[in-house]
């Protein structure tokens, strides 16, 4: 069932702690097959030296196991609520990757100050709020799903166009067109997150990054008039 | 003697290394056979290329070598007090990890700001005082043990939910149920030491974690009602 | 076509993420042949782990592709009016390495503090200005590199005194007699990069290099004085 | 000549980058043999994957090439100075380790702040003055010899007990009773320079650690009560 899927997610589960983004088994991700509205994640704290393509757990979009030996990523509501609400995601990404948890420790958002940033999200990553006890005693990670659905809603942000969020006290979630693109959004954000970190330290007064240069990177990359790369 | 445990503490002591927690050999790991009531602990100061396992020191609750051809580690009293004192733990690690060392110089206890450290510490992970001189001439390493178990009673704390402690002027001790959680404990502090530094770098301001979240993320990985893994 | 230079500027290219300067394919190195007046670059937005020297794109110094299966590097006008102005380049790359890319987003000048910096750089390494948005409109690659040009003229620097450039709000430029010096000189503008913005958090204070010292230093590895490496 | 000597330099010089103490040749270490009164250097400028133990050079304490078919390294003159100067040292090495030298760029001396340094260095590691023109005229390495004899003399330091210095805008030299302790002695610096810079920033008013500790931590593993090691 969904081999190739599948081997994607496992693969990508392999690539965070290779990209520095994971310690131990400290994050998942999932990637899903749209037709039949099934996505594929990783199982629950197993240990990455012995996991293999075929311990990856099916789930549906209400987050039951359809198939799988193993336990899913306890975070797996999260991921449904947003393949549930947002057509356009193929793969999610989670961890607790350095230094976009020290943004997310800090409740900040985090905003666009350079092209690095723009050649990837169209402007800040917001950082969601705490939950509420009430929605901690509903279901932490679905309600983890919503309180993202919220943020975006709120600001009226294009998903696809900021590819990642902050979780007040937690950590980022990033998502893309497929979970290879999950995982790159995720090294982008940390990468960015450090970045701005010691670009303030090192100059209280730096400015955001001027429209127009955020509009000409990302512009580039994404959208009809895109000239980067071989497409 | 005690040949399985030899493995692993001698695997435990590779694996600090392998973390990035120790360079040379400034670190030691142990483990304790409860039902002979020995431990097994590195020798002082051999390097990690040639060390077998069977150089391992085989060690008495009064910090008595029963086997071994090598001294052990200078720090192997420690190692004993915690462990006639503390009957839960079955494993200790020290190192001079980088982040959780930055702390213990600073003589601060380490606060939760985020989920990382919710994962695997409930609450603060406390700084214990400096010895006095009377301690030091006493026994040093006795002593540190000491001042550990003095910290956790002062300030009422269980032990095996708040895993490690941070000896000012000085780093990290780690514990846990086997050595394997305890070298695991030390990467998680290591990690939001480093996390924790840069949150308040880059927002003075920032809070702890409140303790709903918190609540929701120790007890979903510990306890009777955790769901995180396969058990 | 030009075999050699190809394998140059591919292995080029490898180097940037081995030396830690570049992640996925965020980055571009060339070089340039005087006497044909062509210069050849990696191709854009290409998997390096699949990548090939003839893979490599030959460029004239107009920006037109001259020979090449795939489309070159999206930067590739800024690298053609580099080599069409200054002779004496003979190599190009352009990375955003984390602790360069810093200097570059608070848009400051990185001094000269050490003499890291002096053995390679003689003196400050300037920081050029936002580009307008006539600018962008006209062709935002080509008037990088006019921007650049103009930041040197405007100092009166030599170019090979001071190999290398930040973008405010971008990144840094390197080049030199050939791509593997540009290369080296990316190397140490990320290090002496990372050691001022610390060496300023922990002494505010901090002065320039005296001139004695800078003088000394770049005059004993640079100029008909030289006494570094073996000629 | 000096065959066994030769390889003990070129594995120390290979432990340089291992250690990430240096990037590309950045870095030299030596040592001496007292009988013959000549020491082993690594040559000027070579890359160090094609280098082998023969290229090593052999000096006379007066700094003249005695045998070797590649010019010696340009700090040199600086290694002989000491080894005349100091009988008990045994090896030497200078590199440009980031954490270190950002020290040497304050111009601050490195204090003593934890056990870590006081495993290894008995007291703060002092930062010494920069050259004057009329010293650079005269020998800018072997006065930069002479600086560091300076430094130790008007302080009254023992030069095994402070086993190494910071130089001015310049950056770390180290030495032991033999090349390999010089080696470790520089990872040393480097870790506790990193260490102390976030220790302060994380806490301005971090204290240097209490003598008794300091006395305690270095006399366990130095002089004749020492009880670190198997010896």
């Amino acid at each position: 069932m969904l081999e190739q899927l599948k081997e994607e997610v496992f693969n990508a589960n392999l690539d965070l702690p290779k990209q520095g983004l994971v310690k131990y088994t400290w994050g998942n991700a999932s990637a899903i097959d749209r037709e039949s509205g099934l996505f594929v994640i990783k199982p629950s704290g197993i240990d990455y030296e012995t996991m293999k393509p075929s311990d990856m757990v099916v789930i549906d979009l209400d987050g039951n196991v359809v198939e799988g030996d193993f336990r899913p990523s306890s975070d797996t509501a999260t991921h449904a609520v947003l393949y549930k609400h947002y057509q356009e995601i193929g793969g999610i990404v989670h961890t607790h990757s350095t230094w976009a948890t020290i943004w997310a420790q800090a409740g900040l958002d985090l905003p666009a100050m350079g092209t690095t940033h723009a050649d990837t999200f169209y402007g800040s990553i917001p950082c969601a709020r705490y939950l509420t006890q009430e929605e901690i005693d509903r279901g932490y990670e679905a309600e983890t799903g919503n309180v993202i659905i919220e943020t975006f809603e709120e600001r009226g942000l294009d998903i696809l166009a900021i590819p990642g969020v902050l979780l007040h006290g937690h950590g980022p979630f990033t998502w893309g067109k497929d979970v290879h693109s999950a995982v790159m959004n995720s090294v982008v954000l940390d990468e960015v997150a450090k970045m701005n970190l010691f670009t303030r330290e090192l100059n209280r007064f730096s400015e955001e990054l001027p429209q127009r240069i955020l509009d000409k990177h990302y512009l580039r990359k994404h959208g009809k008039n895109a000239y980067y790369g071989q497409k």
